[in-house]
This record gives C-alpha cells, sequence and structure tokens, in this order.
C-alpha cells in the first residue's frame, strides 16, 4: 500500500493476471503485510486502498507475531519475504514453486503460470 | 495519497518541478486535502505516505470545516476543487492564475511557470 | 520498419522473447514485409534499421509476389496479414497455432508460448 | 530517422510543441542529418518516414559536405552537433541559446521556450 513499487508494478500486474487467467487455472491472492507504519496501515486504510485501486481479487491480511514486540508477522516471517513486492507461486498441490522479490517480467510470469496450470491439467489426465 | 491519479501523476510532476527550479522564483506546496475515507487519512498515515514516496516539497493538511456536519475541507471548499489531482497557480502577487482538475502537459506547464516567473521579474525591474 | 506500433511494441517484444526463452524451446523469425514505400524499404535501409535498433534475431525478407503488379509479398499474402505489427505462432509441427494483428499482452503472450513449448516436450516423452 | 532515442522521444516532444505552442510565437523545424548509412536515408525514406510518424511540421534536409569525401552534412558541422536527437534554440534575433545533445525534460524545455517568447513580446511592446 505504501510501496511505491508495489502500486507502480505489482499490483497492476496482479490485476492483469486476475483478469488473463481462469479462475480454474490460478487463484490471486493479494497479502497486506505491516511490518511498520502499523498506525497508518489498518484494515480501514486497507479498504479505502483497495477501493481507490480497484483491486478486485481477494486480499488477506497479514496475522501480526504472537510475540508483542515483533514487527514482523507471520506469513512474512515464514516465507522470509523482505518487503514488497514479493511474488510466492505455489503449484496446485501446495508446494511453493517460485519466489522472487522485485518485479517479474510478464512474459516470464506468464509462462512460468502456464507451466503450473499445464502440471495440474497433466495431472488430472 | 488514495488518488491513483495524483500518485502516478502530479506527485511526480510536483517533485520534477521542485527539483528544476529555484525556490526564489516558485513555491511548490502540496495540499492533503481528505474529503472521503476521513479514517484512513489521518496525519501518521500521510507521514508514512510521504516518506516512502520521497515527498521532499512541504505539504499542507486541509483544515477541516468548522460545520462537523461537512466533509469537504476549507481550502477544498475555498477553490472547489472536485477531487484530485488539482492544480493551483497563484501569482506573486497572491492572484489565482490557474486553476486545473487532472493531469497538465509539462510542456504547457513548464511555459506556464515561466511567464508567472517573468512577470515577477519585470516588475521587480 | 516504418510502423510506428512495431517499432514501439513489437520489436522490444520479440527481442525479450529471444532473450527470455532457449533457442531449444523457441525460435524468433522476424519478416520484413514490404507492402507500400517499397523504394524506401529495401535491404540497405533494413540493415541499418536492424543494427540501430539492436535487432539480434534473424529477420527474413518476405519474396516479392511472382505477379510484377502485385505489391503485396508471398508470405503475406499467404497468411492474409493485413498490416504490422502480426505475431504468428507455429507449433513444433509447424502448424499456425495463433495469428494476432496488433500487440498482444506479455502475460497472455508468455504464457502460449508455454503451452507450445509443454506441447512438444509432452510429445517427445 | 534511425535514431532510436529521436523516434521515441525527439520526434514525440517535437509534435507536442507544435501542437502546444502558437505559430506566431515560436517556429520547429525538424533537420534530418545523414552522417551514416546515406544509402537507406535518402528523400524517399524520409518521406515514407515522415507520413508513417504523422510528423506535421517542416522537416529540412541537411546539405551534404562540398568536400565529397566528407560525410558530415553543412549544418552537422556548422553546429557542431554529435549525433541524435540534438536540440537547438534560436531566439527571434537568429541567436542560437541552447544547443543540446540528448532529452530535455519537457517542464525545462516549457519554461526556455516561453522565456524566449517573452523577450520577444518585451522588444515589440
Amino acid at each position: 500500500m505504501l510501496c511505491s513499487g508495489g502500486v507502480k508494478y505489482a499490483i497492476p500486474q496482479a490485476k492483469k493476471i486476475y483478469e488473463f487467467f481462469s479462475r480454474e487455472d490460478l487463484i490471486v491472492i493479494g497479502l497486506h503485510t505491516v511490518f511498520e507504519y502499523h498506525d497508518a496501515m489498518g484494515e480501514i486504510s486497507l479498504k479505502a486502498f483497495l477501493h481507490e485501486y480497484r483491486v478486485n481479487f481477494p486480499v488477506a491480511i497479514d496475522k501480526p507475531s504472537d510475540d508483542i514486540n515483533d514487527p514482523i508477522p507471520k506469513t512474512m516471517r515464514k516465507y522470509q519475504t523482505q518487503g514488497t513486492p514479493t511474488l510466492l507461486l505455489f503449484d496446485h498441490n501446495g508446494y511453493l514453486r517460485k519466489h522472487k522479490m522485485g518485479h517479474e517480467h510478464d512474459l516470464v510470469l506468464g509462462a512460468e503460470l502456464m507451466t503450473l496450470i499445464m502440471e495440474k491439467n497433466d495431472n488430472e489426465n
């Protein structure tokens, strides 16, 4: 939300993926990860932001750590993401297949998404 | 802050104006105008936003209306701005010389700014 | 060469495809199709253009029609391309699988290319 | 014509200047400067190029050197331009006021053009 790279590149890219691919083939989930500016990044701000930027895919909110002194939320810690935007691709078995910090070129990402989609289709046939 | 046109066009343009022109010639002031999502747009959110987007010129916060039921803040009402981004150009005598809603092309804006700067210099000589 | 859409979108896209994909997986071939301005679009002009735009994949020159009064060259007529840029995707059996006039989004094209590549790999296994 | 920086930045910028400013205030002239690929850059190629890129302001062709062994044409030699795009601004008295190789930001250029326009208006009054 406050990451200019995320706003400029990652959100438009995620919206395009959500637009171009079928819901049967892949699921797009945003993750709102708050590791600084906690007071500025609450649910009310997020809702306003998602509305204004016309984000139409679901966006989850990363759960804060159980340790009250730890500013890093749970999912962020689990996947060791170091900032935004971060891209995580999971295959249909739930395995993490790609972990990329920063922007991935659309051509590469389109090819990688299709690889996972075709794997799934092969397994089902 | 939550206006994608403002984030994408107006803020980068204002930063460039601030960079290219001398502080003697013109003053750039941002105005944080909250007319919706009041809970998401407070001072803490603004500070985080300005830091992340590296806004280095001063940004004022438009004062809320004295009428508690009026969501439109004072400066916004005074100049009848209808949304963001809005550009207001004042000459060195304080007269409003341009009021534009939406984006102005850099070539046109550069020329208009220089017109006001040269008027000021002419008057001083 | 004289098509601004081709210069702005299609050539950069083709260069990226050539950069991102393996030569084992796909082959990129440009086609210089001259259907107007024949005097301005000869081989000398093409060579200069390819050098200046750093086109590093092979570019073929579409053969003129055997009918001297027909300005449309052979490949252009065969595939009924109506202008530039046109994208033709052939699978590894030589079948035309996509014929698109105008620009295709990188995400979609990346996915389509990967579909054809994985078909080939499936057939070989 | 074969300079990708010129095609991508300088020609669109010159077209905008031609569109935004009055013919009374300034004159836009392109200069076709051939210092390499002479065989690919003749008048026929130029005409096709200008038509395809919808260049609507006048474009002059730099005269070849009188010395047949000198590939640098006359205007290019006179103003010591070293490549394209190069921007030359002349005031209404014909004095060269700016000589810039590479791209100038629209805000800066708009301001500089207006400076010269207002000088002219001041002199006339």
